[in-house]
């Protein structure tokens, strides 16, 4: 290979390289994109699809106040029961999220949730806390394993 | 060197490096070590030294219900306000502790936290919850980088 075939070949690695590392993207906007998809489920009323985010396993852990329940359908259960109908599930908002990245396949993220409902009156009345996500990449992609939510008062 | 001699220094290899890690500490010893040093400094009445298990840093983060505080002595002044005296502080057990190693400088700690004491009559009264910790090994060691605490009803 002559010199300016080289040069070009690598001209051309170094475009296509960071756009398809992009394209992959960074653990950080891979759980990003996950959380945009939740928040689109839910307020679209779709509890099975919102689901879609955590990992489906009898292992998967989540935390609210001060009970604990395993499982991915366990959980599942939770949301139908605690979000009955579209009225019940508001319109959720995730913010202040902040992103930890702590290894090519482990992510955490800290922010704040809040559901706009009818029923509920006043800006006091609505509910919102906080939450701690694990999020691990699996072979079916970034899913949470773990979920530690928080209500205000 | 001789074939029994290289033998030897085999198995002499074989007995001291399992030694060696293990006085290391993977991860999760490390991180429950921290966690019962912890409990230890809590039930001596001394929230200062309870302290050092936290990453000693402005970023420190620490959620409880819905309220977010930044900073090792921000968090310091919460602990000291809520708990002013041994009494208030009581007796703290950790307990259902689940670790999940994340890479060799990353580990979240999940577990269930009481207090018992003497002004809460009944079982029922007694401060409990549940924790979600991320660790970090810093140059200082494995420090608490981010606590989400909730507290059961």
């Amino acid at each position: 290979m002559k010199t300016a075939q080289i040069l070009l070949l690598l001209a051309v690695a170094y475009t296509i390289v960071p756009i398809s590392l992009s394209a992959q993207g960074s653990p950080e906007k891979a759980v990003r994109a996950l959380l945009d998809a939740q928040v689109q489920s839910w307020n679209a009323g779709n509890i099975e699809e919102f689901m879609q985010g955590y990992w489906q396993s009898d292992s998967l852990r989540f935390a609210s106040g001060g009970s604990v329940k395993y499982g991915w359908k366990t959980t599942l259960e939770r949301y139908r029961k605690g979000y009955p109908d579209k009225a019940a599930m508001g319109k959720l908002t995730f913010s202040n999220l902040e992103t930890t990245v702590l290894s090519a396949d482990a992510v955490v993220v800290f922010g704040k949730w809040e559901l706009m409902r009818e029923q509920d009156k006043t800006e006091k009345d609505r509910p919102h806390g906080l939450f701690t996500l694990t999020f691990r990449k699996t072979p079916q992609g970034w899913k949470i394993i773990h979920d530690h939510t928080s209500s205000g008062n």
